[in-house]
């Protein structure tokens, strides 16, 4: 093996499932809440995993993280986006600006947002932006190849997009963020993220590729030839997550598996966003399946393919508001939910402590 | 007509529908904003709503308020509920000292909750409890009768809980209040709550009639023989919102549909929460049907016929968490998903504005 195969193999022989123990614990605790048993729904499980995750009944959330994963993408140039393809590079500087989707819905949920350059064709210096999210510039490549002439990326690439996604969300985790949101930037990555979905989750072409940014019909028939065409033409092995994502996926995709391996392996809870995010969970999943025990679906996606993904890693989806704009937004949105679920177990008063009778009192 | 009736028509004939005009202005700055068309789906909506209730480009929510009606029912002394009568005021009292679901929840999205004993069985002293929330009492009755017998109030005693949800929503609103979350506590309330939505919806008690709390099936089969008879022995005119509330409803049931009809006659939001709120949202309708432009359903109850009565309200609840417990929590709760849809609306930079590159461009 070489060191980078080493490097992740290690990583992935390091991810222990979570605790159940803590988990029961803390559906004890629920139950003692002055209110009807689970009468909190969702809102319960949410809480008694973080509990699970962080090996506690005081679980908290408080420092919060959103990654934006930014890549482009040489299938984008052959009309699968509803977009140009320098779109890429100016929302990026948008996020920076704190002017974008993200940047709102992050600020609401008080978590801080950080942008990675994973491959995106513009230079952008993060000394001249600057403001108050910050840039770092982890480049791969100047975009990836077409995945509809062969490979999107070297192996080698793979293997290096995977492992900065998770030495930068590994970086945060240092620095005390609890919980980490996960999202994407790149013109054209729709068409990557539903090749990766058809070849993992085994579902038709029809119904995985979706029209992403809004293409017209026209658009969206070039986007089914190009994914028909990237998985015919590179024959990607769905049992190999980094062959996967060498010959049909994005760097920014790599580098979201990578931050859901970091969460797994250092037992911090990741939040996922959409169709892209999904993709990414995929391949990360393909590595090592326990990387589920860690995750939070944040919503469902407007994109028809989403579902056929959540459900193959076995993910409910916290939010369903035909939300289909990526950079992170239904995850974050979904860390609210998830802050309120915390605060219901840890502040609400038992039925001992409000001095309520209870059922078997009855 | 008496004074009270005479009132309710003046309040009725004051409300006006929503000003599409500024919808459409809404609409046309989320056109703008630097995202796919509407990629943010029912956050769009939500945010455009509120521009359209508050007639303005600029929409906040800043000051919200939670208010929880609390009555109890005749009909809990014939095994209708899992929990004993007194739970009622044990309740009012565990929100007056923050350790409820309700509190938990509204200190998470920033809301003030306020309680109205509108017709509970014991005596509280308002002074003797204080504490962060606040207690008003505008006790009709020590609990309404139980409607397998006869009517469960006068219909004078409907007017005047209208009225007084109507009042105190109005003076909130007085003090700044931007958005108001419905509430309800009262042991039992289910079952009128059932009664209502089977007769204003036209749906079959099999469907209308679920476990509340958590009877199991012999408290389920009483509960439906409940329902039954209490729509048999009143025969509540469908077409009058007050026969129906004062024949087979509740007191906190007849405050919010009062806090509804405050809403759109000064408008102003109003979100709902679940199968209680939703009833009292069917009484007002009744009385008013204009009343739905100004109603947000927070979330889908687990209780299984709440979307028979969000469905003849026309209305597509926020969240979807499997709730059941009432007291306002989903509609707090949802509060923060309205936060998140107006950061989105007032702080998202334009294309222009961002100097990206929009679809026409490409």
């Amino acid at each position: 093996m070489n060191p980078k195969q080493t490097e992740l193999t290690s990583i992935i022989n390091g991810i222990q499932p979570v605790d159940t123990q803590w988990i029961e614990k803390a559906k004890d605790r629920t139950a003692q809440l002055v209110m009807p048993t689970r009468a909190l729904g969702r809102l319960h499980e949410l809480a008694e995993r973080i509990c699970g995750i962080q090996k506690t009944l005081t679980p908290s959330i408080d420092n919060k993280a959103i990654l934006v994963m930014a890549g482009d993408h040489g299938a984008a140039k052959d009309g699968v986006s509803a977009y140009p393809q320098a779109v890429t590079g100016a929302m990026v500087q948008t996020f920076l600006s704190g002017g974008a989707g993200i940047n709102a819905i992050s600020r609401h949920v008080g978590a801080d947002v950080w942008v990675v350059d994973m491959g995106i064709i513009p230079e952008l210096d993060p000394d001249a932006l600057g403001g108050e999210q910050q840039l770092l510039v982890r480049k791969i490549a100047k975009g990836t190849a077409n995945l509809t002439k062969g490979p999107v990326m070297a192996r080698d690439q793979a293997e290096t997009a995977v492992l900065t996604g998770f030495e930068i969300a590994s970086s945060l985790f240092a620095k005390g963020v609890d919980i980490l949101g996960t999202g994407d930037m790149g013109i054209g990555n729709t068409t990557p993220s539903a090749a990766i979905g058809a070849v993992l989750t085994h579902t038709d072409l029809a119904q995985m590729v979706g029209r992403g940014t809004g293409v017209d019909d026209e658009g969206l028939a070039k986007k089914q030839d190009a994914v028909r065409q990237g998985i015919d033409i590179n024959q990607p092995d769905s049992a190999d997550g980094i062959d996967v994502l060498s010959k049909i996926g994005g760097f920014e995709i790599g580098g979201i598996a990578g931050c859901i391996l970091a969460g797994a392996f250092h037992s911090r809870p990741v939040v996922i966003d959409g169709f892209i995010s999904t993709a990414g969970a995929l391949i990360a999943h393909t590595l090592c399946s326990t990387v589920t025990d860690y995750l939070f679906a944040g919503h469902r996606s407007e994109e028809s393919g989403h579902q056929a993904m959540l459900a193959h890693l076995g993910l409910d989806p916290i939010l369903d508001l035909g939300m289909r704009l990526g950079e992170g937004t239904g995850g974050a949105l979904a860390m609210g939910i998830i802050g309120a679920a915390i605060n219901i177990f840890t502040d609400v008063l038992t039925f001992q402590e409000a001095g309520v009778p209870d059922k078997a009192d009855g």
